[in-house]
């Protein structure tokens, strides 16, 4: 039997009725995205965020296992925020979870999207890691 | 009258059968994401890319707009490209254009997503710049 799989999953949050003045602090913004990031026990790589005149915030940490993006609009307490991720071994609702937090949002809108779809035959896997042995080519 | 309209649009593109190789380069996708880009006039403020062992690269471009992420598996043939841009000044299908030429994609899924919806009453807008004055609190 043959099913669908995915190589990633990506959740799309919209963070409205934020905590304005923390949404427009840029070192806050980049520490809470590094802080939820670290909590899902996601792997690091680089991460770079940009504060705009007057107002708002666009950061993006990479990740080993994608990436997590943000973009503030202080004057409408909004943020958008997506979560990208691959693999089994996180789980990208803790990123969620504790940006809500963070960003002190009272109203969230989510959604997840399955990213990467490919027909696998029962009892065979996608192999989300590059240094898994590639044993199936779909 | 009141009527909904979005901060932000967001294309979510799936490029399946890409060329292998090219999405393996990462100074070829580096270059890709930034032709695109300026393809479509957005303002280019910082670019992040990654090479992965022993495949796969992932980056992103952060614009004056927003932003265009990708992340490819060239075990696969699959490159997920997200493009998030604001304002009404660039078109983002101009990027999903170039990219699917540049990656060589013969099979692409593309979805717009607008983010970060708001009531406005008839005859006003939301302001997507943040340098423009501000005379309307939604």
């Amino acid at each position: 039997m043959i099913k669908m799989e995915a190589l990633g999953r990506q959740i799309l949050v919209e963070f409205y009725d934020c905590n304005e003045s923390k949404i427009n602090d840029v070192v806050f913004i980049e520490q809470s995205l590094i802080q939820a990031t670290k909590a899902s026990f996601a792997s690091i790589i680089s991460h770079n965020f940009h504060k705009f005149s007057p107002h708002g915030v666009s950061g993006v940490v990479v990740i080993a296992e994608s990436h997590v993006a943000i973009h503030t609009w202080p004057e409408y307490r909004y943020a958008a925020v997506d979560i990208f991720t691959c693999g089994e071994s996180i789980d990208p609702w803790i990123i969620q979870d504790r940006l809500k937090d963070l960003l002190g949002s009272e109203n969230v809108s989510s959604m997840e999207m399955k990213r990467g779809m490919f027909r696998v035959a029962e009892g065979q896997k996608l192999l989300f890691k590059p240094d898994q042995k590639l044993d199936q080519q779909n």
